[in-house]
């Protein structure tokens, strides 16, 4: 490496510091735009993540906030039968500090988007195409199921952190458009967090957490 | 006025009260779910507003959660050719401290959203049908205009507070979905807001912030 | 009901209002203390929650913000093994608007604080007896187990939202202390979100979700 | 009490309630504007504050968000020589969810403003007439005194939280004018709040927390 | 650029790094001061933006936290008349973090501050001298005009995010001071945003949107 | 420091910036782990502090949020007789951004945790031993006095900036644990900063501000 290649990227990454200080916090930028750059990784390091780069607020352009793509199905041939395309800050970087995102989700005939969490934002969405089975389930002690078929032009809203879930009742393709209120909302698929962490939860604990046999446990730890 | 009736609804009042009370703002609801329900009009008495009454959390059901419609194209036939259906906390109780809401919005040829800002929200939008031409100018002292062409399947983003607009450039119709990082983003179109106030800015000094001739200036508060 | 009960009702409902409704949000209180107070049941009318009457600050005393008794064990005959005892604003009704809570949780020898997620609070630990097996799994598509034993004195943090537990794998009972973020955290126990909510969830869907034999996801939904 | 101005009462309230409700928190109001109104106390009922009702939006008048006589001196004939004018939501009921506060302090020869904190805003001020030594201490470890002379024109910035002072070194009167970041800022007068709170603290401990003799102690609490 | 210069530009910004992370938002915030710093330009790299490098607050004085000459009058010999000086966090770097700053605004005779939107600040104004006609319009449907003549020692709130303005109806010079609820609130003037941005938007759009002659939207753009 | 100093610098400071950036605010992480790191001093640059910087989320393991030693008695013998032990991001590096940390106060017989504030947090403390008399002073113009005597099991809340205190009235060692809303809550001691705060505050000003002889208050500021 190059000293030329140490003051570029020491100049790259004063520039991203000094433009994204501001840009931490989803609600209330402090300038207009914070647009994520990539990380310089031709400047000859690697590194971790290329999330939260920003560039000076008078270069950016309308690239910085389009995605294009969202029209395109995506492929449903999986476990669940379903596809989310995510347009989150990772391919908007223009989205950085603004707090929205927006996802489509393909689902294949009685495809599902299995139950999960959004720990960082509500979602509502609408159906473009098909008819879905969709619901949330609400905290402890109550634990009751809101659930609804959804058709053609129905909006349904999940509130943040709760656990809900999409299942394609119809016997065609689905569609639906959704909105999430972070840039970043994450997402904690139930079932792969608790059997398919790496490393796995001790299996005589998870037997008596979810009243299985241990064998059943360590089944379902060998699948996910 | 019978005494049943006030206190049926003092009751009503109490209850939306006691559950509403840890509901205003839109980030990190209390509880689960907020559901906003109309004012207690059938007990006698005309109410302002039925925004921000909610529902005992254990009687909502899902249709508080739920709005049906926004497949249905938008009567576009008005002076700037363009129709917004805003799916907010007044059409879905639910979203009542969810921090979001939900927009279809339906172009003429030619048809245009002027430019207008949301003073709470960032707003992300996806083109269904059509062709748009985007964009938002940002602030003081650059005012630089951030424009794009958008087609089918496109996604675009207008940051906070920043005066933007749509303008259908093909000549059929389009439409938009977007999401908004607010229950209730607000909407102030700029045209209407300068000429068009209730009662109208004094003539003289629109006519200098303007730099317009001051009967063009009377001119366009009469059209608005 | 007299009307004498209406009129001392509405002062109640209107103290209540007047000196709560700046108190709707965890952070940044607006007035120094907010004591939630019972709703006025004694005035002959039956409402849904307690929870956010607030009393006028002048009249608040020491007792409103004091709870007795966190020494005392808690009974752990139970499915799991343990139990948590909450200290938030339904014991202490000074904790209106604050923005914490305190829990003490006992374990009995092998019994565990089975899988769940806070959605509104971030969750520190300490252990003052017995030994735990502790940890928490990171969101989508790591899922990565941050796991770890704690002894006595040994302090744990598990980031809001995710899925964490707590398992005594120590054949003496256990005690731990807690602070969480949220004057109201919430608690969705993973197995009793899924498999028990009323009314249940499909359980072909959660068949296919959990890779579990449909006969298998009714005998968890019959259990819990 | 007749039942007339029960219903009126109540309909008050609940106007109140219902355009009041998502007002509760400083920053990101959800509608325009949400003027605190006077407590309905020609209906009969004495209420313990009139800080936080509020107006039908489509009733608010200018005046609701004016003040008048901020350029009136103060009456600084007291033992600390200084007089604070607080224009905040009590004064200006349109400022309610809005922020921001403004105040008028004058000081005779010699005057002070003791010291004191705002727990919930910072200051920042600018001298009008006069010669004022200001500064603030920083919090534990450190406790550096961040001190300066000020003259007309000059500004200050006191960061929230942290305890500070204003004091007129010149023999004529000075004015200045602060804004803070909050509608209800609070002060805390460290003397007052230590020495003269109701009912006193116990003297012994105050003796040692403060290293005075606990004659000096009672002698200072008698005088606070 | 010798390695030198290297190491103590990487110190300097990595001590900016440290120091600074915990800064980047209005409220709240982590440590007493973030004081804004220059960024190293001597160590010869030419950055974006001096704004948010900050200091080690160990290392912070008090003309860190002042800014002096407020009380020297703007220049208004200009196209509107008026002149803003704004005491923002460029001028005072110990207003990092602490949302809130301060303007002093001068008007000539019949001189205005045109119509214009803060997108992330309330403006609270006080009249030194001279009588200005003030408003503020609300946002759609009502666009209502909310408007009053201020003389010396009155007091004015201005909304966040709505459009409004201040006119000199005196035939003498004015002097205002202001507070508003960020450290740094931006400022879309109307004019120069929608007929000034640069590059222009599509002139037939404007004039649609506007209700204006083609050629007088092209006359306004070649103007601002 | 050869050059390969410099690039391991950048490249971990680099790496601190990329995941550290979303890090800056109490509340509402946009990652699930923002893990402080210590800064590089290996690499041949003293730093500051090591307070933010932070670890890629990938190498993240479960003793980055984990602390030991909290059932270990801290040393009371000083002036005041107690000892506080902080568990906050310094020494629980997972912490950052989580808006949380404990804290286990110890106290000799008599000994006591003299008037201080805490301007980011509020305090909810539990007696394990001992018996304590604790306190805090609402703001101005009431400063009542809210204090309770607290034996083991006993909780008491401490709302956010107000002055509060506690005092071992036994005569057995005393022991409490406290959760707090902010992983930085700051201390300010009153005696230490009002008398010992370096340099001095003038004394005829604190002689006037407190009503204390001159004296006085020069002992009083030889003494802290």
């Amino acid at each position: 490496m190059k000293k030329k290649g140490v003051s570029f990227l020491v100049a790259v990454a004063l520039m991203a510091l000094a433009s994204c200080l501001a840009a931490a916090f989803d609600r209330s930028p402090l300038q207009d735009t914070y647009v994520a750059i990539d990380e310089p990784e031709n400047a000859g390091i690697s590194l971790v993540t290329n999330e939260l780069f920003c560039k000076n607020p008078n270069l950016t352009v309308a690239e910085d906030f389009c995605y294009k793509g969202l029209n395109i199905p995506g492929n449903t041939a999986n476990r669940v039968g379903s596809n989310v395309n995510t347009v989150n800050v990772d391919v908007i970087p223009g989205l950085n500090t603004l707090g929205i995102s927006l996802v489509r989700i393909d689902y294949a005939p009685y495809g599902q988007n299995p139950p999960h969490t959004h720990p960082r934002a509500t979602e509502i969405l609408t159906v473009l195409e098909g008819t879905l089975l969709v619901g949330f389930v609400t905290s402890n002690p109550q634990n009751r199921l809101i659930s609804k078929v959804l058709n053609k032009g129905d909006v349904f809203v999940f509130p943040i952190g709760l656990i809900h879930f999409q299942f394609n009742i119809g016997h065609t393709n689905a569609v639906a458009i959704g909105g999430l209120s972070s840039r970043n909302p994450g997402v904690i698929t139930i079932a792969n967090a608790v059997f398919g962490s790496k490393p796995p939860i001790n299996p005589d604990f998870l037997a008596r957490a979810f009243q299985l046999d241990k064998k059943v446990v360590k089944y379902l730890q060998a699948r996910f």
